[in-house]
C-alpha cells in the first residue's frame, strides 16, 4: 500500500466528573489525513486545509508529521512520507483537535507500514503527540480517538485503559462557542489541592457514572454527571455556561458538561430529536449575547478511526 | 409478632480505594439482637453479652436502644420494647461493629412493627445511629449491613445508594489485630486537602474497581485496589501493615487493604483455601511481634440481616 486516507474523531474528554480518566469518541466532527509513501527519506507536509493558516507548516512542529516521525523513530524505520492534513473540526475547542490529527497520522502511517502495532499499542505514541501539542501526555482524548467508544484510563503509570459499555441511542449534542481557551491555559487555572470532601463526591459520581453505563441506567448516568471540582472553575471561562446547562436540562438532556477544557459544552441525550432541539436553543442563547457557535450532533463512535 | 431475633453482619467499608463510597457485607462475624414487645412504654436494655462490660448499659446511650427510640420517634409510635444485645464481633475493629448493632436493632423493631419501612428506607435511620456512635453519619458500613452485598453510596445529599454486582466465589480474609484505633481518632489524622493528581488516581481506581466488579474481571479488581490517599496515613497506625500486604499478595490475594478505619485488614481472594492460608500466615506474622488477632473468612453476604 502506498497511500491511505484516515479519519479520526473528535472526543469529549472527562465526560463531566471523570477528569483525566474518562473520554468518548464522536462520529463527527474529526480530522482527515491523507498519507503517501515515497522514495525519499523525508517527512513532508504537503498540504493543510481547514486551519485558516493557523497551524505550523514546519513538519518538525506540526502535530501530524511530528507523530509520524516519532512513530518511525520508535520502530527504527526510515521512510519517505508525504502528508496532507484536512482539518474538519475547530481547534482550541475542547474537542480534542490535536488528538484527532495525531491519531489520524499515527493510524495512517501504521497502516502504510503493514499495521505492526495494534490500536492499543499506538496509544503511548499518541500520548507523546499530546505532550508535543499541549505539554501534557494525557490520554482522555487520544484513547477514545484511537479506540472509539467510551474509555476509562484507570491508571497512567502503568497505562491501563478499559473500554466501557454504554446504552445504544445516546447522542452527544455538542456546542462550540466561538471563544478561545487554550488547553494549557485552562489547566493552569485549576487548583493543585482540593478538599477531601469534594474528592469523595467526585469518586462517588465517577463510580455512579460507570455503574450507570454498565446497567444502561439513563437516570443514574444523569445523576452522576456532576463535577464539583473542575467544572466550577472552567465554567468561569465559558460565557453563559449555567444558563446553557439550565436550558439543556429543561429540554430533556440526560446531563450537561464541559467537553475537555472547553469552551465546547455537551448535552448527553437519549434521542436525536432532543439533541437537535437543545442545540438550536443553546446557539440561539449565545447569539443573543453576540457569540457565534458550531453545532455537532453525534452518536458515540464505536469504531474509532476510519481507514479508507 | 411479639419477639424477634436479628443477626446483622460486619462490613468492610471503603474496599480499598472507595473511601466513604463503597462497602461490602460479610456473612460472619456480626451482631445479634433479640427484641420483645411489651405493655410498658419503656425501651429497656435487658442484657448485653460479648462486650466484656465495655458498652453503655444506659438505654439512652447504647446504640441499639438509641436507634430503636429514634425509629419509634420518627414513626410517631409509642411502644414498650426490651432488648438483648449479643455482641459477636469485636468493636473498635474497623469492621462496622456499631453499624451491625444499629442495623440489627432497626431491622428487629421494624419487623416487630409489621415492617412498615423497606430496608432502603431504614438507611437514613441507621446513618443517624452512626452519628450517635461516632459523630459522623457515614453510610459505608450501615448501607451494606442493611442491604447486603456490595454497595456504592454515590451521593450523601441526596442519599443515593446503588447495589453493585460482583463475581461469585469471592472470599474476604479478614484479620483483626488486637490494637485499638477508635474511628473518630482514625478520621482525625486524615488530611483535609489532597493533591488533584492523587484524587485523579483514586477516581481512576474507583472507576476501574466498579468496572471490574461488573465484568467479573478479577485482574482488573486487583489492579484497581490501590488507595493513594487514605491508606498511606491509616497504615501508620497498623503494625506490620506493609509486611502483611506483601505476604497476602505473594500468597494469591486479589487485593489487600484496610477495613474501614482499621486496624482490621482484609485480603480479597478468589477461593476459600487461599483465604485460609493467608489468614494463617498473617496471624503468625503478628504473633511474632507479640500481637494477637482474630481471623474471619467469609464470602460476600448477599442477603444482609437475617431475621429468625
Amino acid at each position: 500500500m502506498k497511500s491511505v486516507e484516515v479519519f479520526a474523531p473528535a472526543t469529549i474528554a472527562n465526560v463531566s466528573c471523570g477528569y483525566d480518566v474518562l473520554g468518548l469518541a464522536l462520529e463527527t466532527p474529526g480530522d482527515k489525513v491523507v498519507m503517501h509513501l515515497n522514495e525519499s527519506k523525508e517527512i513532508t507536509l504537503d498540504r493543510i486545509e481547514g486551519d485558516e493558516g493557523r497551524l505550523p507548516k514546519d513538519p518538525a512542529k506540526n502535530i501530524v508529521t511530528a507523530v509520524v516521525k516519532y512513530y518511525l523513530d520508535q520502530l527504527g524505520l526510515q521512510q519517505g512520507v508525504s502528508v496532507e492534513l484536512y482539518k474538519q473540526m475547530p481547534f482550541g475547542s475542547g474537542l480534542g483537535s490535536s488528538s484527532a490529527s495525531a491519531v489520524a497520522g499515527l493510524v495512517a502511517i501504521n497502516e502504510l507500514m503493514g499495521a505492526p502495532l495494534s490500536r492499543k499499542e499506538l496509544l503511548p505514541l499518541a500520548m507523546e503527540g499530546e505532550r508535543l501539542a499541549c505539554g501534557n501526555a494525557h490520554a482522555d482524548n487520544v484513547a477514545p480517538a484511537l479506540l472509539g467508544g467510551l474509555v476509562l484510563i484507570r491508571s497512567y503509570d502503568p497505562l491501563d485503559v478499559i473500554s466501557l459499555p454504554y446504552p445504544e441511542n445516546l447522542f452527544c449534542a455538542v456546542l462550540y462557542p466561538h471563544v478561545e481557551i487554550p488547553t494549557s491555559e485552562a489547566r493552569k487555572i485549576l487548583k493543585t489541592h482540593i478538599p477531601v470532601s469534594d474528592a469523595v463526591k467526585q469518586w462517588g459520581n465517577v463510580a455512579g457514572l460507570v455503574a450507570g453505563f454498565f446497567t444502561q441506567n439513563i437516570d443514574l448516568i444523569g445523576r452522576s454527571m456532576e463535577d464539583h471540582i473542575i467544572e466550577p472553575i472552567r465554567a468561569m471561562l465559558i460565557p453563559g455556561f449555567y444558563e446553557m446547562r439550565q436550558l439543556a436540562m429543561e429540554n430533556g438532556a440526560i446531563g450537561f458538561g464541559i467537553s475537555g477544557s472547553g469552551p465546547s459544552v455537551f448535552a448527553l441525550c437519549d434521542n436525536e430529536a432532543t439533541g437537535t432541539e437543545i442545540l438550536e436553543k443553546l446557539s440561539d442563547l449565545l447569539k443573543k449575547e453576540g457569540i457565534g457557535s458550531n453545532k455537532y450532533l453525534s452518536p458515540i463512535n464505536q469504531a474509532g478511526p476510519i481507514i479508507r
